[in-house]
């Protein structure tokens, strides 16, 4: 078991996630879902994005981790949401879930509970929403932010990669949530999987802002570098700092 | 009472829109939710989306100002948006009705007429959609096209800015309706708000065209230039004329 | 009849769009609807998106063409599809279908088939997808990739443009779908109409490709390029060979 998530195994994992395309279902909110494929397409996994209740079990039965994200909820995709956590739980995949704005929506934070009493691999949200949670178990927990702040329990770890202008596009921690369920599905260990992932996707943003001149070709550089992004750039500019 | 919504004034209500970050709730159709929660992002206000009727009470009555677009409407939509009208009204916010296409469905055109008899602060269409109501009351009737005419029934006003890439663009009218939900929040002169909202998304357009090739970086560049816009910038360069 | 669609013919098939501005009507999956409605508009046509079951008759009868697009397919959207699909057969309107992961979904695929039944005019997916697809009768087969291969079991086209970014871009077999409804609208033999629309997309895909650096510069490339792209340059760099 890895302790210590580092920038040089952070290149390792980014190879890894490009040499295995693992599969990535989301179960994905109305408004960035093409953004969101594209963000995994770009990091090297294959995006799968329905919702219906008929298909569910299929889609999920074939991908290798499931990502779980409560924005424009509503009761028709709490229900599928129930059949696809079922499905990963029963096939022992992980899956990520991201309570979009539970601070909002009393009805949603309930869901969100309940959806964390079955444990999710990993718990993605900023800090007013992961400031609902209190002690979650196995799950790992990631506050994301100007750093993001990960903890499981035992270990802390602090990705401080990334860039402000992350903040003025919607859906960056929708598509970073995609991004983590990538490097999920080819590294065991959740901590280091997702360091690995929030490094990745921090660089490209450091680098998208080099050739930017606002959030509408930030967006479109940010692709573009996630897409170039490769394993010794992460090693050399990935900052992960940990602590046991 | 501002009778004479002026470019000066329009920086002001910009820099006012900057300062408060209202809170802007849609109730948007499908197509374009990205885009619009990005260009409401870009002016400096806060985006909301969801449309569950289980949700909506609480979205709603968290947000500033409300906008219900009919593009791609359904029965269940069509719920939703009554349940929308309703707290907006009971709580004295303003909201804006966009009658996406309703020259093309009888059922949507009816319903239409229902909210409009409802008061919405603004009614935003294109000629063919306006051409379909006839006096609304005291509601802003807003025309957009190559110019935009404002009138509320006593006074009529004219935005001149603008670039004509803003119809190759999916959304630009959509997201147009968010930004003048933006400034209708911080507002309470529907005209002067609505005028300042229609110049500064104008000029943008304007900036834009300059660094573009087509509708695809227009769009880009477009949502640079409206995050980059500065009150001076808009008092300078908006083009508002008036009548009383 | 034209038995051999010809780069000429495919420039003097894109006047023909751009003079006519057919209206292209979609059923789409929830991913991707702007990014195709701007690809439709971008070749001159113009595109709708509402699936609502009280509005479909109404949108369909005012269309010039259909396109039916199966991903994140629902039990909502079958029936919408359903009422489209007798509009458009009774009227004679043409029709798209792409069949988007039937390979992934049996209640999917099944779906497929009892479309097929009801002759699309073409029926347009990848390689995995095309091969779960014996005999059809007279629709026209369109397998895309590399390399684009048409058949309407008399004649064999093949289009050679393209780019492999096309691949790392979400939705852009979809916005193929919409274009080849455009090209449909305005030429009654499938064969030259798809052979045009698949030339298009290419030459725009080759074209933007010189100005991208990646998947996100590269969609926003593609879109200008499709806009700016004119019969002459089609005519010119459209590479179509064809067999009888």
């Amino acid at each position: 078991m890895n302790n210590s998530p580092t920038p040089q195994q952070a290149g390792d994992r980014l190879a890894r996630v490009r040499a295995r395309r693992p599969r990535v279902h989301c179960l994905m909110n109305t408004v960035v879902q093409k953004f969101v494929a594209d963000g995994i397409t770009a990091i090297g996994a294959i995006p799968s994005m329905t919702s219906s209740p008929d298909e569910i079990v299929g889609f999920v039965s074939k991908a290798d981790v499931l990502v779980v994200n409560l924005g424009t909820l509503d009761a028709d995709r709490r229900k599928v949401i129930e059949l696809a956590v079922e499905v990963a739980n029963d096939h022992g995949k992980p899956w990520v879930l991201d309570p979009v704005h539970s601070d909002y929506s009393p009805v949603r934070l309930e869901f969100a509970k309940t959806l964390i009493a079955r444990r999710p691999t990993v718990l993605r949200g900023n800090s007013a929403e992961m400031a609902l949670f209190g002690d979650i178990g196995e799950t790992l927990k990631i506050e994301t932010g100007a750093h993001d702040r990960l903890t499981d329990g035992a270990r802390t770890g602090t990705v401080r990669n990334g860039h402000r202008w992350m903040a003025d596009v919607t859906g960056t921690g929708c598509l970073s949530g995609g991004v983590i369920a990538a490097f999920l599905a080819v590294e065991p260990d959740a901590m280091a999987a997702a360091a690995a992932a929030l490094a990745a996707t921090g660089v490209a943003a450091e680098q998208a802002a080099e050739h930017a001149r606002g959030p509408g070709s930030f967006a479109v550089a940010f692709l573009d570098a996630l897409s170039a992004l490769t394993p010794d750039e992460l090693s050399l500019h990935g900052r992960i700092d940990h602590e046991i």
